[in-house]
């Protein structure tokens, strides 16, 4: 964990197979029938998928460009009575936005004050192409226990704290080892341990082994410092690719790091549309709505920019470019019809 | 499928991680709080830790030499309208015994008369040391499906059989590896498909290419055949030191295959008690209370014979004997005490 900065003793912590299995493992330990979760909007849809077999409910808070709006909605939505927050800290999946610092220390504050704890979801934290680490809020938890300086929080994080947090070799190494892990209090872990046994008695050995080679002999640092420098050439040519061939009323955002762009079309489109017109011509999206736990997002997509080549990115944008403007085309068609 | 003798195509088989998260995912997709499941008597202990986190209640049928036994009690059980049936077909875990081919049939024909599926966990049938190769209960539901000649089972098993078969690789190569398979009629293996993606995504793309490397060269199938006379022999030795060292009262199975011998212990003795002196010596067994769904056991174990040296066997077993001598004789002083 010295790598994360994070604070956290053998106890805290439980490998599992790839990040995903770590939120099913909080929605079995944590989600009875009915129980609301509080997300960001839009929010990561393998969380959605996870939590929804255990027939959770939504309550979500807009994001900004500085991550989750720490203000009246969501203290209303925390009134509401959520199991847990769930946060995307860094470099959002779909929205690309990263977490302040200060609603980074705000949000800890009120996840103490309303005793509602933090699922600090974090596969992308290393992959920062420019700007400066923000400490994880599982970080920032255990700085909080410490300063309180009340005998009870001797243990600190290890103990009391109110952050779990994620995150996975999946986008620094490999996704297909199936890789993840989970920080925790020493008695969610003991939990998560027990549910694990049932679930797949525990994560491959083999698949540990590996890693451990591969981690230890410095081979992953080397390798996260180069695919950072690949990712961010690949972001940036995107954008330019982006604003070259987009009609002006598309709008799409400047991840500091991380995997994808989200691209936001006139309100008017519904982003399933072009997308089959985009499949005939080889490019694909995911999307928005599926990114939204209730309704929203359906003049919203997800992008990613790390698997293509520059020679594709050009190709793939300057098509999504051509189906953009004829589907807008289109649609001022239909109004113009209907208008007459 | 066909080292089996399965016929599956591709669209019935899922990879799992490991055989446990199958039966997790078939408790994802079947089982309700309050559901009941029909269970052996023992049963594998993995099977009762998944289902219990879906809150399944458990009804349970007697074994004997044969398997279940399918009498009045299996009838009885089955009007209690059980989801579906859990059955260990080979050297079951832990009462060691074999489903005869008769009742192998004869389940087949209840299943479809309820219209109760089975679910048909076989992790050992490789592991046979002597007599014949059973065909599973899923090879018999496609006969059955075949001879109906009703042309809605054009597609056999493939589409409407009533066996859920589950196997892996973790007794015949590695359980590191965590790779197992359910074999299902199509609609079930769709479902399990959307279940496991909310689960951890997929299992590892990197253990299954290992797996099919060390599969398609052979090494597996002489692997198994060394393994087979490797275990047999531990067993029959660990037999012979049982018949040396136990004392006359305690009883326990000949497996024809597979990884465990089943102790009965006279009924006075709680196996727990002698577990402790056990540990101190070294030597562990499992409880039975832990195989029995509801409550009993309490004067059985579970020892495993495949996983320790001749000279381990040897030594493990004398302990034991010495641990049990001492626990009945303390057993009939107690009683001797309390009749004065």
């Amino acid at each position: 964990m010295r790598r994360y900065g994070i604070p956290a003793n053998v106890e805290n912590v439980l490998i599992t197979s790839g990040s995903q299995q770590a939120l099913d493992l909080i929605g079995k330990i944590m989600i009875n029938p009915g129980d609301l979760i509080l997300t960001e909007r839009p929010t990561y849809l393998g969380a959605l998928q996870a939590w929804r077999a255990y027939q959770a409910d939504f309550v979500i808070t807009p994001l900004d460009d500085d991550g989750i709006r720490c203000d009246h909605e969501l203290e209303q939505a925390l009134s509401a009575g959520p199991k847990f927050m769930y946060i995307l800290p860094n470099f959002h999946n779909p929205a690309g936005v990263t977490l302040s610092l200060d609603r980074r220390r705000r949000l800890v504050e009120i996840a103490e004050h309303y005793g509602i704890p933090i699922i600090e979801d974090d596969p992308y934290g290393q992959l920062r192409f420019e700007g400066q680490h923000l400490p994880p809020l599982l970080v920032l938890d255990s700085q909080r226990l410490r300063e309180t300086g009340n005998p009870q929080n001797n243990n600190g994080y290890f103990r009391s704290g109110n952050v779990i947090y994620l995150s996975t070799i999946s986008k620094t190494l490999a996704p297909g080892l199936r890789l993840g892990w989970v920080v925790a209090p020493q008695d969610v872990i003991q939990r998560c341990i027990m549910a694990k046994q049932g679930m797949d008695l525990h994560t491959s050995s083999f698949v540990q082994m590996v890693t451990y080679e591969v981690v230890r002999d410095g081979f992953l640092d080397a390798h996260v410092r180069k695919i950072r420098e690949v990712y961010r050439e690949r972001r940036d040519f995107m954008l330019d690719m982006m604003s070259t061939h987009f009609p002006p009323e598309v709008r799409w955002t400047y991840p500091q790091g991380g995997l994808f762009l989200w691209v936001t079309l006139p309100e008017q489109l519904d982003a399933t549309e072009p997308l089959k017109e985009a499949i005939q011509q080889r490019v694909a999206y995911v999307p928005g709505t599926a990114f939204f736990p209730q309704a929203g997002g359906h003049h919203s997509l997800r992008v990613n920019f790390s698997n293509a080549s520059l020679q594709m990115i050009e190709t793939g944008i300057q098509r999504l470019g051509v189906v953009f403007r004829d589907a807008l085309q289109s649609s001022e068609r239909k109004e113009l019809v209907q208008a007459l």
